[in-house]
């Protein structure tokens, strides 16, 4: 017989029916007479129950369905007697496909989430972590669909690159070269003529650059691929390996990518209140009981918006007030710390806040810059709990204004001159901005740690399964 | 005024209205009185066509709109005369946003495909590349659609691994050690406890052991992401990175499987001539006259199903009876060739062939042995033109038969106990392939060289852009 998934199970009332179901044992409880397995199958969070009359089954095969075990069951759809519950399986014939032991590291509930972690191969049959990950789904699908509906493209920028020019960060190296037999030129410099790419490379921070290559292309793109940080950031919010979205624009200001990073989240999060119901209650109930009024609040609200000076001003006057205590000086010029955009965000405007027109000096060389001499269009998202979520900027296209910059900085020309062909060749006024998609992640699901958001996490000294 | 999307404009038929346009000019020919202007945007093949009169404008403005040049424009959608085209526009306003000098590197018309690569960045600008990267989107969206529709979960599996047991091929090396102070220890080996993970660390050639992971928990799901091969492979069909798309589905067996695969490659070129007319019809005429043919050709016919050993014993009766002459040898037991694959496809069903239960030995140690002792459930889909697109199996879920072959091929344990959890741990059947996404883009585009169907190919010595 044809398997029918449990999430389909649940919604059917063809009661009478004969079906088969598959899936892992969550838990076995009862009596001499009758026996209840919760099994689970992963297509949802709710477990179907499945009766068997213990006169039916043999002892040996009942003593198998231990929490864990996978079986196959042939029985009969029927309407539950239990409150909250819809449909449950009186079971025929019961086959267990594969059994499991006592050693079953989910076998006992309540465990630390930093055992969940060391056991993140087997974490995913849990309730918590099933839920993030068919949501982490979810997102992926709402970032595709948000842009395939307005006609970007979607474009794959590579992973490995021999430029390093955006400066976002440590880099980690990519070689095939023998470290065992490393060659060495007079001056005692490795030689990279024969390593794969012949030259150094390293693992991208950003698809930005080429992402502009192709939005002054095609229009508007947006890439979605693993970034990577080699930083020893042993943080709730750092990973080495993470996933980002970075749209870019053709023709936008920085007003389009401010209307478009906004309606951009609001669908993310609308698509997981319709889309995620019962994962997302259950993180309500479980891990974050304030999730599902944070999701509704971003969705029926304007973000505001003001520039970092504004925003400024706005935290000096608390803090020459005695409203609020920051560890961190406020100063204008300053890299707001968390603790300065959570006291906007969560405090003082109670909403999301976009901050743009940053200070040149805090931000990257490629910012458009404003007539002022002193900031650049740059903007933040601002998110409750997480803080910067979003942070994005129209891009400077005048040629002779970016070489000025680039050489100001002192950054190396030299792997730069596909990028600057971008403003020496038809150049456009165009915008864009980075979404870290784990960042989405924590806030739709109330998670704390970045760790738990991405199946396999890598970070210092960690790269297992 | 707000920009409409050129191809927005070319449907529309609200004439008299007035519109503002941006784009890149694509050709500029007219006689003293008027000049049309091709202009494009990117959202489409299909240029739209700015009508100028030249009394209207300065002289040194006109002189400006050059092939490449980027402009905006402000005037009235008009119905077109010309034959064939849709709307046109009637310049009131002309800003040229940003020129383009006769340096520009797409300057020409009819490049080779090998001057287009060295300028990789600027070739996304052309009509074929255009046409390629708009239908590399489709396809992605194809097959998140398709995944999505069934059930099935979005798994991102890590890129960085310190696994090296799938031994699909040779591994780019990651590490954030300073290779001019390697500490070895006292037996010459490099002490890797200070590298980032605490050991050595590669990229990833397949996400499919962590994709068990996942089929075991949530059921159904599928990888999409970048995989890493450094094989010093200089030909069309072979790049250092590339995409690749892996599903993995618990209770699925091998006929499941084959099912899957043939409903997924259908599904995606359906999409491509759903919603890529244009593009299509554009490669169609300049790049391969026999695409549309061949896609409606697998759309249409339902793919044979053989053994490898049914497969072999054909092969050989071609030999024999002279039919085909084969460069390599056919006997049961080889590693089929690209041309004996593509005789079955192309010369004897003249259909996508899927093959089954290749011998064991030529087949990975995870495959699940049949009871013949010879063969695995192994599975290739073989396509015209490119041979093998899709490899997949159904997976070996006996715990006692896995660690013996493992033993056999003197795999490394030490590193798979996470993988072998799955099968001591509530073990199923379950089964997945992989696709690797380029070929399929190669096969819907007509191109020939994989190094034009991905934005920045990465190969041997090249590592541009």
């Amino acid at each position: 017989m044809k398997r029918t998934k449990i999430v389909d199970l649940l919604s059917s009332t063809e009661y009478g029916k004969e079906v088969c179901v598959k899936g892992w044992v969550r838990t076995r409880r009862g009596s001499k007479a009758v026996n209840f397995i919760a099994l689970n199958d992963g297509s949802t969070i709710k477990n179907i129950q499945v009766v068997a009359d213990v006169e039916k089954f043999d002892e040996e095969l009942l003593k198998q369905i231990t929490t864990g075990a996978c079986l196959s069951v042939n029985g009969t759809l029927v309407e539950s007697e239990g409150a909250g519950q819809s449909s449950e399986i009186q079971a025929n014939e019961i086959e267990v496909l594969g059994t499991c032991g006592a050693d079953y590291p989910m076998q006992k509930k309540g465990q630390t989430f930093e055992y969940m972690r060391q056991h993140a191969h087997m974490r995913l049959r849990t309730n918590t972590f099933g839920a993030v990950f068919r949501i982490r789904h979810n997102m992926a699908m709402a970032v595709h669909q948000f842009f395939h509906e307005r006609g970007f493209f979607y474009f794959h920028t590579p992973i490995i690159t021999a430029s390093d020019c955006e400066g976002a960060g440590q880099m980690f190296q990519v070689t095939t070269k023998n470290l065992y037999d490393l060659k060495k030129d007079e001056e005692g410099k490795i030689d990279y003529s024969d390593d794969f790419f012949g030259k150094t490379t390293s693992l991208t921070v950003s698809g930005q650059l080429e992402g502009e290559l192709a939005a002054t292309a095609l229009g508007a793109i947006y890439t979605f691929g693993p970034t990577f940080r080699a930083e020893n950031s042993n943080t709730p919010r750092h990973l080495a390996e993470f996933w980002m979205i970075e749209p870019e624009v053709a023709f936008n200001d920085i007003h389009d990518n401010m209307d478009l990073a906004e309606d951009f989240i609001k669908y993310c999060v609308r698509w997981a209140l319709n889309n995620c119901q019962d994962d997302l209650e259950f993180l309500n109930k479980m891990v974050d009981k304030s999730l599902l009024e944070r999701l509704n609040f971003v969705v029926d609200n304007d973000f505001v918006r003001l520039t970092y000076t504004e925003g400024i001003e706005i935290l000096e006057q608390a803090a020459k007030e005695g409203k609020k205590q920051f560890e961190f000086p406020v100063y204008w010029g300053v890299d707001l710390a968390s603790e300065h955009e959570r006291y906007l965000v969560e405090e003082h405007f109670k909403k999301p806040v976009i901050l743009t027109d940053y200070p040149k000096e805090i931000k990257a060389f490629y910012m458009k810059q404003n007539e002022d001499g002193k900031t650049v269009r740059a903007m933040d998202v601002l998110f409750p709990q997480i803080g910067e979520i979003i942070g994005g900027s129209e891009r400077e296209e005048s040629y002779d204004k970016l070489v000025a910059r680039i050489n100001e900085l002192g950054i190396p020309m030299k792997d730069m001159w596909w990028y600057l062909d971008t403003r020496k060749f038809g150049t456009c006024p165009h915008s864009g901005f980075g979404l870290g998609f784990e960042r989405l992640i924590l806030f739709v699901t109330g998670m704390q740690n970045i760790r738990d958001v991405i199946p396999f996490p890598r970070t210092p000294k960690n790269a297992e399964f």
